[in-house]
């Protein structure tokens, strides 16, 4: 069974085959843990670049996160084994790797921790895990029960997988001194010039316990025996043979005898992670397990505290209750959460893509302007002076554009008056406009506003004779890597967004008193959207670009690749598309892109290269961008069609993008619904088999604009330069829903009914008609009751 | 138990608990395959970097080879799986996953072919392992047997790992026109430059076999179930499911139903490796399986005795017969065949470290002259015109310096001359040295002599106003890396090892009619064996080096890296220690580096980071280069120690490379005795649980030293101008050898004994005595009968 717990605190899973790769995941300012249910972690902290303390089995390549990352016995994991003295039995919680199924099994995510409850051969198991705020280690709570009727003696084997840390040096071993295990290496490298680097890294993987094992082993092999990790031979033995690990692969295993009578419970507590050195580790001993506060608490139990006080803070700005009750619970609780790990992490990059910078801190708009502020001014302060963004902001002095960050692409630009117009949106704050801000290659500083004319000046340049812009390396769509390596290839879905951005740009213009300039993008974005429907509208929709050597693609004569979603939503935002042309695309996209899972990024999906495409075509059909529901482009089209008032459409696609309601849906992605992947697979007319599955992978842009598509869209509270514009747009079966807005400083509680009366949206606040629907002087403290009559109402 | 088979063909190892790590190697003109006894592998391909077609479950890290390699229960392997379809039992061969321990189990590792014979509950399964010559292809030939008195209804199932192949694309399916598995990958890349490579690269991993199987799994996940790898819940259902892999890890599962009556066999045969497309792959089913020749056989087995006669074209020069019948065994079968290896395959690198080239092609004039020859004209091609040889040798147009030739080293010179000797040895070829050969930077081709004659120029120039050579950032020692990086430090291995080069340099200047060249070489050499003296002679042996700071290292003050084997052994080469250095130096080796398996690189190992000293201090305490017994070093000693005439303690040290005889000490190092590793694990004193183990990395520059050491020294049969010295330093303990040395198309039997007449060593060929022990004239096709007397008989 699948549900959210009734405080709406957790997520559970009450079987580990049901869907054997859901997870959780945890984060803070260091690290990072994805948690798979059956007991697998893959956990990353920062030093400044992604590192490990818990590894694989074998020398793992570095890269970015995989999706639908396979799991295998040695796939580094935290697990309790337990042995019953008297009969010799062992399982292991909470699942892997003796995979013996439980009596009982939850699994239950929270936003701050993660637990697990298993009850098998009449012993209860609980594991807990949280994180602290700061620093790169797990805080774990382990309790046993003894739930037979008589008294039990046992052996509880906590077990952490350390795994292959290093070539040039690795080892472990007990600590007396420290009551825990310390696993050591050196990160390999050769040329001398590193040393300077990997000296000062945390190399070191520790396990220290609040209570005196009776035993320990260090040494993954002697662990294992001819038993395997499934039946470790160090188990069957009395006690474990503490042992070390000299440049062996290290294992943290701890035993603990105990005794049990009916209806007892011991508990433990660990702490998991990475550290430079000893004394480091002796000094975080002290303060998680030794010190304790007036009120006898030790910094363990503060830490947990603390931790879930730092992810409270993470707050949307709405708050809803729908006739979608599994809606309400996502975007309350797990739609902010995701937009907030993205907005403090930075996906764990420290030179993330400028276009993902850009629309992360859109998303830490909702939560915290003041960080999104920040954000978009270190992000200018990259900018070249002839208007160009990087491919990467460098978030850190060491930090370097790594993988697809080497390769150009042409579309940072759009981002910027885009993403910026919702931190306006959110906070009228105007004053951004006019702070100054270096360039890279300049140091005299410029307003934030000549920045972003420049900007779109660059992106006004830099097209061909057509007026279509051109798309070198890549847009959006990173491995679309050939269709203009050349010079001349140009991208139709970035000469849209383009006309689109220069609309964006001139209301920007408009409400911060530049009335000349709005009118010239205004015309600028009206010729852009002429040249888009004079060379790319394919009769049906619009085609996604030309090849360097001049072949439209994209189109209904290709066999595969026919119709990509990227053109179609954003020539609903740029107003491309008459109402014809509209008509006729959304057809187009219900026909050949829409699944059960949502609306494909492309159809068919490529299944062999196609060299004057690119990458894309390569990649595995109905995976990533090739063919998969790749949600960032379905929520670009979902906030299209809330711009034309597609309100039924919308929804429908909206919906499909969380997993669930319906048992066989979560199955089928294999997902809780605790956050929305970067993509389900695709090809779901080829590959029906695998359509659906999750990614997993819970770093994509898609959040921010889900967030875009309830505020400006679905619940029609998004702010203006007055005050808030209320116009909802409810979908065609719902006959109510109700909002808390926050807003400014200001609350507004927004009721919306329909009503047989109203023969349109009504809008009143505090019983007075709004008649555009704008709340204007909206004053920071207050409350406002607003109540929208919705016409259709029976 | 370990024995040799009585025809010398085979190791034969009869437990798979015994040697865990036990392996047998193969390789061809394309890749090679590291097969451990209990089923894993490893094996590469060359296109033209090294690559695989059975990968690991996660994204690897693409690394030189790692010594040690751990093995975890999803590492690539081979195995099939049998089950009893009455009681519904498991196990399977050779021993991984399932771990059933069998009633009998031999593990033989030949000289072409790998073969196992596993007896479990009645049933016997042979496998056997070759390769074809030339494609990267593996053979299997698998029969199943029933051993026991009734009727047997079995299903087999042939597992072959493909595993995670990549990121961007991967599947699997079965198909019926091949018979046979197919699996397809894409290699990831991020830049468009890229794909020019990868489009060509033999990304499909394919599994042919040549009956048609029952059922057949493609899917890794579908087939373990939650049983996992080591008891598959698809074995447990009546038929694999047909299934395939979608952009899911794929596995080759085969299953062939059978009945067997009491001792009935069936054969099956497979075909596993990799191709570019199905067209290649149904070429190969039909050069393999479905075209016979005119006596019937097919293409499996004449490339199976293609195969084995290509291997046995790497004969070596010597055939011995000795009171130590496992040096026998291991010096006319392993050790060509090793050596063989290493230059044919150039240690699977597009780019071979300079040093390690060299000195593989000095192992090949013992086998293939020839090919050495053309191997030091390639090498003297890529040398800069100011004499300074590169870091490594590219072989391939697309290869590039990787890893640690990125490394500036200064030592790469002295192997010319020294390796060179070789080849003139075995040749008498100095014509080589007439030829011309271009330079790196310059056009203009001048001649061997003159190459060389620069390289050694460049030695003599390199160097401070002490006269001792820099070291830079390595020498020999690749992470000896911040002795000299500033440009001040040197060597004192090397400036020894400069001195020994102008001695055999001077030799060859001397044959080829240059005296007065080699009166200079001669007299530079005697200089630089004067600063040696002068200013790294510790008191009881040599310094190492001085750092950039001028510390003098590898000294009696140390802590840690006290004395280092490498300047003591070249001090013999040399001629700088005089007979009271050499009786000093001989103690503190013995008292302070030998060890029950070898001597130690270095004592005591470092325990922390030495920065003077550079990355060697970081690098786990006796492994590789920190303390290890590495055996390439220890060959340069033992090869010192017989130049200086020190037979007893050279034997007994060349003795300690091999492992056994004894069954303690081969568990003790985890090895068959078919290769010399790289190293043992040393730091015997401080860490004696791990002293000893063997690295299981058969690439190493040991091995043309070894041979050198039997033919200069143990044997003393080695060339010269004028034909063949004769001058055996057998063992005290030994009163007799026999050695068929093949020489310059001639073969001469030698018979050595103790005399008891013999006041001196006595050689007579044809029963004539030769004064200087020099058999001149040696005509090619003739046989010569030589008798050596040896003092000190009984």
């Amino acid at each position: 069974m699948i549900r959210a717990t009734a405080d709406q605190e957790y997520y559970e899973l009450t079987s580990p085959t049901l869907l054997p790769k859901a997870s959780g995941f945890l984060w803070n300012e260091k690290m990072m843990i994805h948690m798979n249910c059956r007991g697998y972690a893959v956990a990353q902290f920062m030093q400044p670049e992604p590192a490990k303390y818990s590894h694989a089995p074998n020398l793992e390549a570095k890269t970015f996160m995989q999706p639908e990352q396979p799991y295998y016995a040695h796939h580094p994991g935290r697990f309790v084994y337990v042995k019953d003295e008297e009969s010799g039995e062992i399982f292991s919680a909470p699942y892997e790797p003796v995979r013996v199924p439980a009596d009982d099994y939850t699994f239950a995510v929270g936003k701050s921790d993660i637990l697990w409850t298993v009850k098998c051969k009449g012993i209860q198991i609980e594991m807990r895990l949280t994180l602290p705020k700061a620093e790169a280690m797990e805080l774990w709570a382990v309790k046993v029960k003894n739930l037979s009727g008589e008294r039990r003696k046992l052996s509880i084997y906590p077990y952490f997988t350390v795994g292959y840390m290093s070539w040039m040096n690795q080892s472990g071993e007990y600590h007396e001194e420290l009551q825990g295990i310390v696993c050591s290496s050196i990160t390999p490298y050769q040329k001398y010039q590193e040393y300077d680097k990997i000296k000062d890294f945390n190399d070191k993987t520790f396990l220290l316990a609040d209570r005196k094992p009776d035993a320990w082993e260090v040494n993954q092999e002697a662990f294992e025996g001819e038993g395997g990790i499934t039946s470790p031979s160090a188990i069957g033995q009395e006690e474990l043979a503490k042992g070390d690990a000299l440049y062996e692969t290290p294992a943290a295993v701890l035993q603990y005898r105990v005794d049990l009578n009916p209806g007892a419970e011991e508990a433990y507590r660990f702490l998991f992670g990475a550290a430079n050195n000893e004394g480091q580790i002796a000094q975080i001993r002290s303060d998680y397990f030794l010190n304790k506060n007036a009120s006898g608490e030790d910094g363990f139990v503060l830490a947990g505290r603390e931790y879930d006080q730092y992810i409270r803070e993470g707050r949307g700005c709405i708050e809803i209750a729908t006739p979608d009750p599994d809606l309400d619970n996502f975007v309350n609780h797990w739609l902010p959460r995701q937009m907030y790990y993205h907005g403090q992490t930075n996906r764990l990059s420290t030179d993330p893509q400028t276009r993902n910078f850009l629309q992360d801190h859109m998303g830490m708009s909702y939560i915290k302007p003041q960080l999104a502020r920040e954000a978009f001014l270190i992000a200018l302060s990259q900018q070249k002076s002839n208007g160009a963004m990087p491919d990467g902001i460098i978030l850190h002095k060491d930090a370097e554009l790594k993988y697809i960050n080497q390769v150009p692409h042409t579309d940072h630009c759009v981002w910027l008056p885009i993403c910026l117009s919702t931190y306006l949106d959110e906070t009228n704050d105007y004053s951004l406009l006019e702070e100054k801000v270096p360039y890279a290659d300049q140091a005299e500083a410029e307003t934030v506003y000549e920045h972003i004319h420049k900007a779109m000046q660059w992106l006004a340049g830099d097209r061909d004779e057509r007026g279509l812009n051109y798309i070198n390396q890549g847009d959006w769509c990173d491995p679309m890597n050939m269709v203009g390596y050349k010079g001349k290839g140009v991208s139709g879905w970035l000469t849209i967004a383009t006309a689109y951005a220069f609309q964006v740009w001139a209301d920007i213009c408009d409400n911060s008193g530049r009335p000349e300039a709005a009118q010239d993008y205004r015309a600028a974005a009206e010729e852009t959207n002429e040249a888009v429907n004079r060379y790319l509208w394919d009769g049906d929709w619009y085609a996604r670009g030309i090849t360097d050597d001049n072949v439209v693609f994209g189109i209904s004569k290709d066999r595969e690749g026919r119709i990509f979603i990227n053109p179609q939503g954003w020539s609903l935002l740029s107003g491309a598309a008459d109402e014809e042309k509209k008509e006729k695309l959304l057809r187009a996209v219900t026909e050949q892109l829409e699944t059960p899972y949502g609306v494909e990024k492309l159809a068919p999906s490529y299944t062999s290269m196609r060299e004057d495409v690119g990458r894309v075509t390569q990649k595995h059909p109905g995976s990533a961008e090739n063919g998969a529901v790749y949600n960032h482009a379905a929520a670009f089209y979902i906030y299209g069609l809330y711009a034309v008032g597609e309100r039924d459409n919308a929804y429908r696609l909206l919906r499909k993008m969380l997993p669930g309601p319906s048992l066989d849906d979560i199955e089928q992605r294999g997902q809780l619904p605790i956050f929305i992947p970067n993509y389900y697979r695709g090809a779901y007319r080829q590959f029906p088999r695998t359509a659906g599955r999750s990614s997993h992978l819970f770093n994509t842009g898609t959040v921010p604009w889900v967030y875009r598509c309830l505020i400006d869209g679905l619940f029609g509270v998004q702010g203006t330069k007055e005050g808030i514009r209320v116009s909802p747009q409810l979908p065609g079966h719902w006959n109510e829903a109700a909002v808390t807005r926050e807003f400014r400083g200001a609350t507004l509680h927004v009721d919306i009914r329909r009503d047989a009366a109203a023969s349109q949206t009504e809008v009143y606040a505090e019983g007075e008609l709004l008649p555009d629907g704008v709340l204007r002087d909206v004053q920071p403290g207050k409350t406002y009751r607003v109540q929208v009559k919705l016409p259709g109402g029976a």
